[in-house]
């Protein structure tokens, strides 16, 4: 029997044997088997002789099962499915509980059932997040939808739009704007410091509150202590692999969700946030695709924004206070005279742009470059896909405060 | 008498009167004018009406002054010229201090005589900064000495280069390999809360000390406490216009310099560093200036990558743990097929790439991007730019520790 991506095998070469679980990454000429202890390792198939150990247990139905999770829109009201799931348990509605819709989109956190083929790839719909986290029971009820299954790496414009479009159906479900949060993880699930339950159960009660904004939701500190309520406009995540990899960059987050015996949410006193009912649910969701975001670096090739000719909008990543090579600047003034909205805004993450205080930055704004403020160069990569699609003067809006992105100008010396 | 830039002028328009100092970027149309609290007011040159109140007292031999001042090389055993500089004393050599090089590319801290213009302009050479730091004389003989006279976003691998050689020579002067601290200012000299005089100073005790490292000697608190000693590997601006701008990114500093009626210098009695007298004095200072940086963003084109058929060398700055999208997986792989060098790493900032994890980065891997660990994406740039212009496997030096850019390997969970 030849063993397949997702069995249990024993290989031994040269004297060295190993167990562990067959990754997909296999092919004609090696296997790649990962260890129990994590680490993957690479075995040439020539030199190896390799015993099948265990079949995958997960193998038979395994398609069907992909297909029917994808675009499923579950109520857990219904029975879950069960295919040998012995501690599948059917969640009731219960009508003294909130509804939290559970929308996905793939990612490590949906990375749950990862472990049967050793490797983590993205699966994930909501009727598994339950069953993966069941302390997420007794909280709400659930409704579980699907929006897209990818990794975070593969998010695209398109997906924004669907997630947008799916949360104003959620929403509308339940008549006024409520918390939008958005959770995820840094570790798979089969991983013993996976942060996946406690940031769903705090994204949970998160979604309960009494705000109505969009949150991301993630562990604060390296402890299992609290997660913090990031506002979506203002998080970044600064840390490759650490559970407290995301923060808010120039302010301070929103609120912050403790994880104990009591799963509590509190918000920050002294600073204004909007409220469940402050006003009515209102979306566009069009975004212009083709805005493209450019980190200037010292050295870089000029030809390097040859591309951009015909774009609708370019968000510039200068240095310090909003810089570009001076031989950069025609470029962006012949791109802003053929219409593309050109803004600028610092890879120091910190700060705000201000293009008034030295030669150079008087001349990109002569050229007719927009400073984006304080703005992250991400958030305002978006924020201009939103504009350019949806009001009429975007350059304008780059400059006005909508959701947190923009704080209140201030002097950029003390 | 027509008002020159650089001149006090009252300007009158629409029954507004402001005071300030012409400002060179006026023209034809527009008169743009200096307020004594900093700020830039463009005006009219139809309706105004422009007095003159005070000739700019350096206007006279301007020109003749800037010419002496390019890659001027000065001691101060010799006098200052003067030029009408009432206060320039000369600094006579004292055999019992040490003798410390400066060597100026241009930037904030040059820009010591800019109320002149009323702009911040670059402008610099030794002279300049003993006249502008007098607090520095006493503390070591000076040698000055001017490599470029730019502002930093106009910095170029040419210049580097240039400036790795004026280093050497410098350090050759004095026989052993020795400290090489850079340093700047946040804010110019005519500002109340210019950092120039601390920096210099910390600075220049800095290179009086027993470390033989390149170090960033700035700010490390809003107050004027102590500067940072950041190794130069690991020292990011994450802040557009604090004076502690600078922060180490993914490990501490090597040390400090303590600012008060004693400037201390103190290194961290847990983090190792090179010491005088430890090695010799060697210096490769050639850079293959074909080295680009990207950073990858959701929805970018797939054309931004053009640009780079023929490249020696990209470094990629992915997202989390080294991730691109999948579609541009075989570009990258193209490149490193055509002999491109292609180097991951994390816009993450803090954290190493780890592409072992997910099936995509597993893609990556097998493309042939190399791994740059927790080495800074603009490190890795000018570490590649570096690596394949003196070593024979460049990929395989991005996967070594050279300078403290790349700490040893460690779990990316723990």
């Amino acid at each position: 029997m030849t063993p397949n991506p997702g069995d249990r095998v024993r290989v031994e070469r040269a004297g060295v044997a190993d167990e562990g679980v067959l990754m997909p990454s296999s092919d004609a000429d090696h296997l790649v088997l990962k260890l129990d202890g994590g680490y993957n390792v690479g075995v040439d198939r020539d030199a190896a002789a390799v015993e099948l150990l265990e079949r995958d247990a997960r193998d038979v139905g395994e398609d069907e099962r992909s297909e029917s999770s994808k675009r499923a829109r579950s109520d857990t009201t219904r029975e879950h499915p069960g295919e040998g799931d012995d501690d599948a348990s059917a969640v009731e509605f219960d009508d003294d509980l909130p509804t939290v819709a559970l929308i996905s989109t793939g990612g490590t956190i949906a990375s749950t059932v990862d472990y049967r083929t050793g490797a983590v790839t993205a699966r994930f719909d909501a009727e598994d997040v339950l069953r993966a986290v069941p302390d997420l029971a007794g909280r709400a009820n659930y409704r579980g939808r699907v929006v897209a299954n990818i990794l975070s790496e593969n998010m695209e414009p398109r997906v924004w739009r669907d997630l947008a479009e799916a949360v104003r159906e959620e929403v509308e479900a339940g008549d006024t704007p409520v918390p939008v949060v958005f959770t995820g993880s840094q570790r798979s699930a089969d991983r013993p410091s996976s942060d996946n339950v406690m940031n769903a159960v705090c994204a949970v009660e998160a979604a309960k509150s009494d705000c109505s904004e969009v949150l991301v939701c993630m562990h604060a500190t390296p402890s299992d202590d609290h997660c913090a309520l990031h506002r979506g406009t203002r998080v970044r995540k600064n840390h490759t692999s650490r559970r407290d990899a995301f923060e808010t960059v120039g302010a301070r987050p929103l609120g912050r969700v403790t994880y104990g015996d009591e799963v509590a949410v509190e918000f920050r006193a002294d600073t204004p946030y909007a409220r469940r009912g402050d006003g009515d649910l209102a979306l566009a969701p069009d975004l212009a695709d083709d805005v493209e975001l450019v980190k200037f670096t010292p050295g870089m090739d000029p030809a390097a924004l040859g591309y951009l000719d015909g774009k609708s909008g370019v968000v510039i990543e200068g240095t310090g206070l909003g810089h570009v090579h001076t031989d950069l600047i025609p470029r962006l003034e012949a791109l802003v005279d053929d219409g593309t909205t050109v803004v600028m805004t610092s890879q120091c993450l910190e700060g705000r742009v201000c293009d008034r205080v030295y030669d150079t930055g008087r001349d990109l704004l002569e050229a007719g470059v927009v400073e984006a403020g304080d703005t992250l160069p991400g958030t305002a990569t978006v924020k201009l896909m939103w504009a350019l699609a949806n009001v009429a003067d975007p350059a304008d809006a780059m400059g006005r405060n909508l959701a947190g992105e923009l704080t209140a100008e201030s002097r950029p010396w003390g």
